[in-house]
């Protein structure tokens, strides 16, 4: 029976080896790496087998002999052609920046007409302040609540930036339905009727969401022509690719979104990726920026939020300290916009009345905080001292405006026009007006952008930058009327060069990143204040990265999402701790000599993962990793009524003689593999999104809590479909099956019949039989670590192939093991451990190096002895000590 | 004997654990990763040992107790806090980029001066055509001339760009000499003069060695100070940070510096490392153009090369295609150009007659080159047809202006002002002049960087795209003298802006870069032509990279560095290439229990570096790996002449008693560790540098081919050391060292009195034992891969971790090898190799998906049988079958 076990097994396997493929790595997440998209497609693909595969033209050839053969071979051919062509990855990056493109027009076309919609109704209303308010409130409400409940109703996973989410993913965990097609709409709607409600929210973050999806739905949907789009590593690039689009057709900013995606979602960055995201986000910007030139919009290609300033004299060097001081306090004002809002999202979670309360009706808070922003920036009321009729994209267009503001000595000509005159209040001056947006923006941003609609902040702080900018700008004008300069000529201060570094610099503290520096250029037009901006965005990410994570690494930890902290600025202390100050050493293993009841022993005493598999207790030596439900799955095998039920007809056999045919064994076998394991589900089960705290050890491990009963859990459920089929059965035409399977039933009724003592006692007898680990998924060549490897190149690694774990290995044997959990630990303990550390960094490493040195000549000793051991006592005379250094 | 060798052996063993330490994680490259200072700076604080550092304070009290204490305390405290400081990243950062901006800064003005000069002395002697002519043409031969020589006498490593070298140095592989303070001197001065000579060169590619070399001699300066400057990781961090810092402050281009240096070095790039790059790079252009101010050459801070082009309407949507046609026809050039300069270099090679004659007179091909170009450009011959009087900077200035060159239409009224003037020539139009000088640039650039001084391509390669580019600007405006827009304003067309386009364009087709782009926009100070500069820019690419490597790609070439070809614009095929169709299979290992004489044959059999370290023949189970020099050390310390008299002097010891004391064994054996094996300097061997092919084999495995006759070759050696010992010992006061030394003397000479066919029996017999690896250095954890790995993966691992080889196993079990030689050759073999492909890439796939998978079920259970076998019957009765199992 052990021998045609095995061929059932190896058929089954034949199955699973093509999943293998894509897990043969390194640890779970890499084995997980790929997109839902991607393992959607490749289910259909196994589903729909061969046939319905664009087949080879020796199969066409034939099928197409008997018509006119050389029109079909023609056009076989061209179809060949084609679809050789699809699956290159230039078509893909085309198709991807066009498809965005045109999203983001419509998008911003659609959010254009919604605002204009407001304006006109609340310009409409003059007549009564009344109907004004209720116009002006009512309308974003609606259209937020709408969002909210849209995207809650059809896809809960479209809430929010989707940047953090983006960053997980392609450290290679997979999330749920995050990147389908109804996500998709979901943001879609969602985000244009947020943003249509002039709420002070983004679509940055967003966008790199949407393009993302946009690649993942389009890898599927090309899949159906060629054979490329299988790939897991081509489509973790697609996605780098796609998230570089997303920012680049948000902004027209091809170069800035490159390397803004690539600072917020990656560690690593392939070089050779950099083309794919430049080239699909040129494309993208500029079929963005065509619509708008055939649309009449603009004469022709320019920048978003095109500037004019002066190109000789951009600023003086005695500036530099103005800008600076921008940058410095720009840190600190982005740290506190992280912490602010994440303070605001843990209060809320907090307090249970509230939350109890939100949770039965989920659109109030939307509502309500819409209600309240909207009231605060109605324009008669408490909106004039903060220019509250400006859409974002109003205020941005006049923050980077070339005059000055403040009416000061000369500057007495100068008039408030168009849309300039919101920041105008007849009596308060200009710089009262900026203070108070300032104030104002920067906490109903932080509010704002915690509403459970699709939105960013990356906009709303970009603009409080400005304003801050503005105001330190029009400060400088103030106090230097006629520029700093000396000499002949005057050049006076340009404020709208200070909005612009401003910008640049609070939006590059909020998000930890250099590269808005360069959104900036792009955004504007002019690079001529490249210095200042550099210098601002460098001193405001200096200070706000010693103080708070970025926004999308804080939002990672309030959502819970797997993640990896960054090492810091500096912290050379990594460097001198090692992995064995780190590993844990009293892990659990499982041996390849062991019984089935050492991996129940194993299952209780440990929750790891992903156990160890070694040679054999007193050698250690690695040998691969097997997955927990792995385990579980073949202890539950061993233990299941199937096989109970197959000794129970084998002893009924033997008096019986041949009445049963092989082909029933195999019915049986096959039916116990499809519904006695769960490891496969189980196995590849994402995680949860969105601020649900994942519950994994529970789920991912059915086997593991219940081995003492499965045998009886198992026959009990079993049972329950087995009443049912007989009448299922009777449905069926051919006698022979029906035969079969009722003979089948009948053994179960049989084995049924034996008492739960009778099953307790088959059952310690399978658990003392030694485990076949033939038909269980093992990895097999699990990443290793020696205890020597520095914190930082332990970091290094772990980002770069995006491990789960590793093991600890000397000279082969398995000493210890590091998770992200420990590094995790490690460098956040280091990071916020201020006032007591445990031991001086250096003093470890001076430890370690001559004692682990020893040990590991020792471990070799040790082995090497083994061995001498081994071989040469035998020669001398066999027996006695060495046998029991095996057995034990 | 055995236990006292092991006590020695522990000694200096604690010794090796320090540079063990370094060495500790995959192969041999990454061993070596950390440059040449590093070595330095550690071996230094190895030789002054303790004494040196800087004390802890607790000691220093001690030491101070008797004078002032407090004072000293404090002092001591300032000093620390100082040291501390100092130890931090961004105070070295901010030194590096202040020195490289001084050094810049000061280049560029002994060029300009030294340009100037020529000017000078060309425009004094306006008389007399041929003392003219002797004095452009003498003037930059002599400056060549010497900055060759002075070049070839202080270091020959400053020779070139630098850029192929430090993508090299990135990679992990140590270059000799590379950045030491003499190659920095020698390069320094020689790109001094040989730019200031007026030829066709750049200073991009030196500036990024020149930059490295910085890094290197401050890191070592200031681990004088502090503790931190020893770590690798760290080391290599701040190289690339250099590599930014050079580009950035050659351009004043922060941001085009950091991502066209991670383009041109890196493969993958750490975001983490980011902000050093940025930082520092910022900080030193800042202080480059600071310094311009200062020096009043400049008002405040702007663009290096500052363009005035309008803003509103920078380009007509309808001239796109012009800008296509420019990328297109760059991206031809580019590869023309790489291909020209590799010929040049390898015809030049070939020639046995030109070579022969131009190693004896090194100077020779320099002088002619520069006589050559130098007599083309001379402006009253040949030179007034190309512009021949404008420097590399006034050439690139007039192509950058903002007028129509073309007398075209309403043109009429232009005149060529100054500098332009050289554009126009009486009996010809601008266009030949253009011509002529793209042409003859082109070859002139391509020549002109094959000199053996220190000098890059980049620019020349930038001011004839630039012209190019002019060239095509001035069609399209004499085409459409009232451009294209056919609406109410009449925008004509600007010759300048696709002067801009084509420079980044043609720069960016040879160096393989995008990031070209943003120099452009940073060199000029606007971003107007964003997408006519990125369109091009990216065809350009496509069309260089299909079909050449990029000129740094083509040097490591040429001059045979160790390198890793690009996976090329979507090769989909590389995705289903697998480990196991591009492994060796027939490795040759070493086994824990093998004797001596197997360490000799497997010496004998393979070339390979590292040996595989396995349990046993038939358990194959990877252990570790082993360097060929240390097994090399291995054997020749087992048949060294010391242990040989060690024999034969305990022999003469259990005749005469305790004669010796135990001090004399152990002088005796650390005399052998000294002078016996030569491993260690043979293994940090580092690669000779610069045009020379790298012979590795025989000088890296002396031990291999001499193992027979080791000791008799170590004897020889050994004993004329012997002789000369007797007089220095004589000088020695302490009587009884003389003695233990004289005694070793004595029974050295009795050994040497052995016949040779004595010896070669003790030898054979040496050879039977059993292998001591104890004292060997082990790779405890190499980097193991499995069959199914794709090409892809195995490409980016390979690249992510700089690796050089890679086992591959099998659940524990080794089954091959994967070394950088077999990655390339499947590479390129599937690159180049268009018109015959061995096999169907897919059909390789799906073999390998069955049947490996089943090998590996085979693999397992064959170790699971075995250890069945091992366990099982041993139980039912020991002996018979299991012993032949493990004993064969």
């Amino acid at each position: 029976s052990g021998g045609s076990g095995g061929t059932m097994a190896s058929e089954s396997e034949a199955q699973r080896a093509l999943q293998y493929e894509q897990t043969l790595m390194y640890g779970r997440y890499t084995q997980d790496l790929g997109t839902f998209a991607k393992d959607e497609a490749a289910r259909l693909r196994l589903q729909e087998g061969d046939t319905a595969r664009p087949r080879r033209p020796s199969e066409l050839l034939e099928y197409s002999q008997g018509r006119c053969a050389p029109c079909r071979v023609c056009a076989l051919q061209c179809q060949r052609f084609l679809i050789s062509k699809v699956g290159e990855d230039w078509v893909f990056l085309i198709l991807l920046g066009l498809v965005m493109a045109l999203v983001s027009w419509a998008m911003d076309f659609a959010i254009a007409t919604c605002l204009q919609a407001q304006k006109w109704m609340y310009g409409g209303l003059d007549t009564n302040v009344l109907l004004q308010y209720m116009a002006w409130v009512t309308y974003p409400t609606v259209l937020i609540t709408f969002s909210a409940g849209f995207t809650q109703i059809l896809a809960p996973q479209a809430v929010g930036s989707g940047i953090p989410e983006m960053k997980t993913i392609l450290r290679g965990v997979v999330l749920k339905e995050y990147l389908t097609l109804k996500t998709f709409v979901a943001k879609v709607i969602g985000l244009t009727c947020a943003l249509g409600s002039g709420m002070p929210l983004g679509k940055e973050g967003p966008f790199v969401h949407i393009a993302s999806m946009c690649a993942a739905l389009l890898s599927r949907f090309l899949s159906l022509f060629g054979g490329f789009y299988e790939n897991e590593a081509r489509n973790i690039e697609m996605l780098a690719a796609a998230c570089a689009v997303g920012v680049g057709c948000c902004f027209a900013a091809p170069i800035g979104g490159v390397l803004f995606s690539i600072e917020v979602t990656s560690t690593f960055f392939a070089v050779r990726n950099y083309w794919r995201g430049f080239f699909a986000a040129t494309f993208s910007a500029f079929i963005f920026r065509v619509l708008a030139v055939w649309n009449k919009d603009e004469e022709t290609i320019t920048a978003l939020f095109k500037t004019r300033f002066r190109l000789d004299f951009p600023f003086d060097l005695q500036e530099l300290p103005a800008f600076a001081v921008i940058g410095i306090a720009s840190g600190f004002g982005g740290a506190l916009f992280v912490y602010l809002n994440r303070k605001i999202v843990q209060f809320m979670r907090r307090q249970k009345t509230i939350n109890r309360f939100l949770m039965k009706k989920r659109l109030l808070f939307p509502a309500l905080v819409t209600l309240i922003i909207s009231t605060l920036t109605f324009p008669p009321g408490f909106g004039q001292f903060m220019a509250g009729q400006l859409t974002q994209k109003d205020t941005l267009v006049t923050l980077f405006d070339n005059q000055t503001w403040a009416k000061q000595g000369i500057n007495d000509e100068f008039e408030y026009l168009g849309i300039l005159e919101a920041w105008l209040h007849p009596r308060s001056n200009v710089f009262v007006t900026l203070v108070v947006f300032i104030l104002m923006k920067f906490w109903m941003s932080a509010l704002a952008t915690t509403i459970p609609v699709p939105c960013g902040a990356f906009m709303p702080v970009f603009v409080i930058g400005a304003a801050f900018g503005r105001l330190v700008g029009e400060s400088m004008a103030a106090w230097f009327p006629d520029g700093i300069h000396t000499d002949s000529n005057i050049y006076r201060i340009v404020p709208g060069g200070y909005a612009v570094v401003g910008a640049a610099a609070l939006s590059g503290a909020v998000t930890h990143t250099v590269s808005t520096a360069v959104i900036v250029f792009e955004l504007t037009g002019q690079i001529s204040h490249i210095l200042p901006v550099m210098i601002a965005v460098i001193l405001a990410n200096a200070v706000a990265q010693s103080l708070q994570p970025s926004l999308y690494d804080s939002i990672i930890r309030i959502k819970k999402l797997p993640y990896l902290p960054e090492l810091g600025w500096g912290h050379q202390e990594k460097y001198n701790v090692r992995v064995e100050d780190i590993m844990v050493r009293d892990i659990r293993y499982v041996t390849l000599n062991c019984k089935y009841r050492d991996l129940q022993q194993v299952l209780h005493s440990t929750k790891m993962k992903n156990l160890p598999l070694v040679e054999s207790a007193e050698s250690m030596i690695l040998l691969g990793s097997i997955e927990r439900t792995q385990v579980g799955a073949l202890l539950s095998n061993q233990l299941s009524p199937q096989r109970r039920l197959l000794t129970l007809r084998q002893k009924v056999l033997s008096e019986d003689g041949h009445r049963l045919s092989d082909s029933s064994i195999r019915f049986q076998i096959s039916t116990e593999t499809s519904s006695g394991t769960p490891a496969r589900p189980a196995l590849r089960k994402p995680l949860k999104p969105a601020l649900k705290r994942v519950s994994s050890s529970p789920a991912d491990s059915p086997p593991a809590g219940s081995t003492d009963h499965t045998g009886i859990a198992l026959k009990s459920l079993f049972c329950a479909n087995a009443t049912t089929e007989p009448t299922e059965a009777q449905g069926t035409a051919y006698h022979k099956a029906k035969r079969v399977r009722i003979s089948i039933v009948e053994e179960m009724i049989l084995g049924d019949k034996m008492t739960p003592a009778e099953i307790l006692e088959w059952e310690e007898q399978q658990l003392d039989q030694p485990v076949d680990f033939s038909s269980a998924k093992i990895d097999p060549a699990p990443f290793q670590l020696v205890e020597h490897t520095s914190l930082h190149k332990t970091h290094t690694i772990f980002s770069l192939l995006g491990l789960d774990h590793a093991f600890v290995t000397s000279i082969g044997r398995l000493v210890g093991m590091v998770s992200l959990k420990e590094l995790r630990k490690a460098i956040e303990g280091s990071l916020t451990g201020k006032g007591v550390k445990v031991r001086p960094p250096l003093a470890s490493f001076r430890d370690s190096t001559a004692s682990t040195t020893e040990a590991d000549t020792t471990a070799l000793h040790q082995l090497w002895d083994r061995h001498q051991h081994h071989h040469m006592p035998r020669e001398a005379g066999p027996g006695g000590d060495d046998d029991d250094d095996t057995t034990k």
